[in-house]
């Protein structure tokens, strides 16, 4: 067997065996199988798909590239949340204190911001002495004594994912569903969970624009969870505006700890809930979803979540003082009120552009090594929907750099539209799917 | 502009624009633009194709990639010849003194054996001292005094298409139309000629077995020229079966002088004075091609063809005595005849496999760095259509090596089939376009 003949076998269209998988990721970790071989048979599986059967095999050859955990001498059920990534989705900072209030262990594995969508790594941080890679020994500590941990990617989890994924970034081979599906699932894999709940976006922040997408991927997703013997569920949920209000590090977690206190941004609420519901009912602590969003949302209103997130706070050397005190974080030199300039209702408040924005005053990365501002962001005073008046504030935005405000406000013009009549409003959860 | 960005836009199948393609090429050999870049887009061109303006756009920067040749202080127009390659296809070396003969100046630039085909420099080194790559001012003044030159490939004309044609090797995209045409184009464009006759070969031995696929690349090949403003003819031909009667390198040279000393094998003739022909037409020394035709049949019946093949043998510095007396030639250690089992017709004599038996016997190359054996090969004593009787002798095996004639045995096997009716003889020559 050689790399160009299992490049050819996909680029005629054919189904790969698993050996064939085998040959080509294991040789590429041991550098038989070069980096060009790679990329040429990336964009053959792009352009030609994989089956369910392929797209297993790869989620198989990534996992075992590298360590599997075995939490199993914590006890009860791991479960680990994971979205495909949009403008102001901050759900994970709150959904990880809300599981673990409700008995759920959390080995919650996150990423960083890159492109137009923020990291929830880069959110904690923004935190004062937050620390997200605690060693191995103490990530084991602080999930038997908070019930959650929130660390990054590290090394030796599924290594064929970091090099692969490196090099669909370079070569436009991002936007594809079985490669999106073994990235997603080799990472989460190798956590040694036991389930997954998974938040498909989709919308014009998404990284799937179309429900059409959405769907495959979802459906791609629970068909190798359940070929792996791994509970899942898929939420399709709705990134045409931003989720909550904050978009920007500090702003975000400013907005989750105001959650956590009980003063609720209506969308952020009914996505996180609905999260922490599947993974409380996956964690075998409830049998229905009813049972659980009730116990999720009784986390929140007894100030049981708001506790257990400082305690993540604690256990990972983070000021959990900013829970009680959320002046605590970064804040810009200046917030400036972006204003409408005719009356009416917002008809378009796109989560893409304003996410954009965010990164162009800082919030995020356009390249790997970019240092990210903690303290810059949006925050939405009206959303899809909202009724304004000429001179309302649509957003405040939070800045540091005049230069850089120039170049967020172009594109926060584009964001917004108002109209006469209002739109319908989509529900936020477009659908449920379950493995 | 980004490398990535140029990938995407090939990979939704969007025709780049001249600047894209440009950016993208001068890009790889500044080392901008990776190799992975590289590999993902030919992948995404391989399986979405390119227009004829994107083709063109290609071919003009792979030819800008290097020196462009002047060949202008030659006087006379300079016409080269090139084969996609086949079995035993061995043309080049009679076309190349016939149009010589006929007055026509021929630059010809031509490759070595890889994968299942052979060859002209690999042949040519057969010959005791042959020369293959004699200085740029050397080539001018065999031209001046033999009217032809043989060459390798030199380092200086289309860097850029070597350097691809190495990724395109290992990354399995080499049978795409786009290019194929850019690449052998880009390379002849360079090399300064006024006109070029291309033999596109087509059947199981030929890079395009399907006649539609001859047909696609035919077309692609006149329309880049017209628009390059260089005369070409393009000749389909067939390759189902090998092209005369000898395969290996000795054996091939052996066969073309004895065609040339007017021991003619039918359909070595027929694409040989053929092809001969169009390049006098084009060269503009006659008008129609049935003129040239005659000149073609005349130079080599006078003995014309033969004095200028040692001419050009003699200038690049071979022993040009094997033209007198081929026995000068490498001989292998063994002949031994594959005799028919049964009697009938022979209705397959199968160009792949047979090449592929000579490259077993050690006539060819799997690997850029293995040494050619020039002795051995085959010689087809029975081809398509011959009737046969049990016992006789269907090809001559030249044989070295006792472990590699194994290995030759079960392909020639394969090769030929004998059945009680003959099949019908399909032309040789399938069709001629012109630009």
């Amino acid at each position: 067997m050689t790399p160009r003949e299992v490049i050819q076998k996909k680029r005629d269209g054919a189904a790969l065996t698993q050996e064939e998988i085998a040959f080509f990721i294991r040789g590429y970790m041991s550098s038989q199988v070069a980096d060009y071989h790679v990329s040429a048979w990336l964009m053959a599986v792009y352009l030609n798909g994989m089956t369910m059967q392929e797209t297993l095999a790869l989620t198989r050859e990534m996992r075992d590239s590298g360590r599997v955990l075995d939490l199993s001498s914590i006890p009860g059920k791991k479960v680990d949340k994971h979205s495909t990534g949009g403008i102001g989705d901050k759900t994970s900072l709150v959904v990880a204190p809300i599981a673990a209030a409700c008995g759920v262990t959390v080995p919650m594995i996150t990423g960083r911001a890159l492109g137009h969508t923020g990291g929830t790594l880069d959110k904690l941080e923004s935190i004062p002495g937050f620390n997200p890679k605690p060693s191995a020994e103490r990530v084991v500590e602080i999930l038997k004594s908070s019930g959650a941990v929130i660390i990054g990617q590290t090394d030796d989890l599924a290594p064929a994912d970091r090099r692969i994924y490196a090099l669909r970034d370079v070569t436009a081979t991002v936007e594809s569903i079985p490669l999106i599906t073994a990235s997603i699932l080799s990472k989460k894999l190798a956590a040694g969970i036991d389930g997954l709940v998974m938040d498909v976006k989709t919308g014009s922040g998404a990284f799937m624009p179309t429900l059409k997408m959405a769907n495959a991927l979802s459906r791609s997703l629970v068909d190798v969870c359940r070929a792996m013997k791994t509970r899942i569920v898929v939420l399709i949920t709705g990134m045409h505006q931003p989720l909550g209000r904050a978009i920007g590090n500090a702003l975000e977690v400013r907005e989750c700890i105001d959650f956590l206190q009980g003063r609720t941004p209506e969308d952020l609420e009914t996505v996180s809930i609905a999260l922490a519901a599947h993974m409380i009912r996956l964690s075998g602590r409830t049998r229905s979803v009813e049972q659980a969003s009730k116990l999720a949302y009784e986390a929140v209103s007894r100030g049981e979540a708001a506790k257990r997130f400082r305690a993540i706070i604690r256990a990972q050397g983070g000021d959990e003082r900013v829970v009680e005190n959320p002046d605590l974080l970064p804040k810009a030199a200046h917030v400036e009120g972006f204003r409408a300039r005719v009356a009416g209702f917002v008809t378009r408040c796109d989560a893409k552009l304003l996410g954009l924005a965010s990164n162009a005053l800082g919030a995020g990365r356009n390249r790997v090594d970019d240092v990210i501002d903690p303290a810059v962001g949006l925050y939405m005073e009206r959303k899809l929907g909202d009724r304004v008046s000429r001179g309302d504030v649509l957003c405040q935005i939070h800045w540091n750099d005049k230069k850089r405000l120039g170049d967020a406000l172009a594109l926060i013009e584009q964001a917004f539209e108002i109209k006469a009549r209002p739109v319908r409003n989509r529900p936020v959860i477009h659908a449920v799917l379950e493995g």
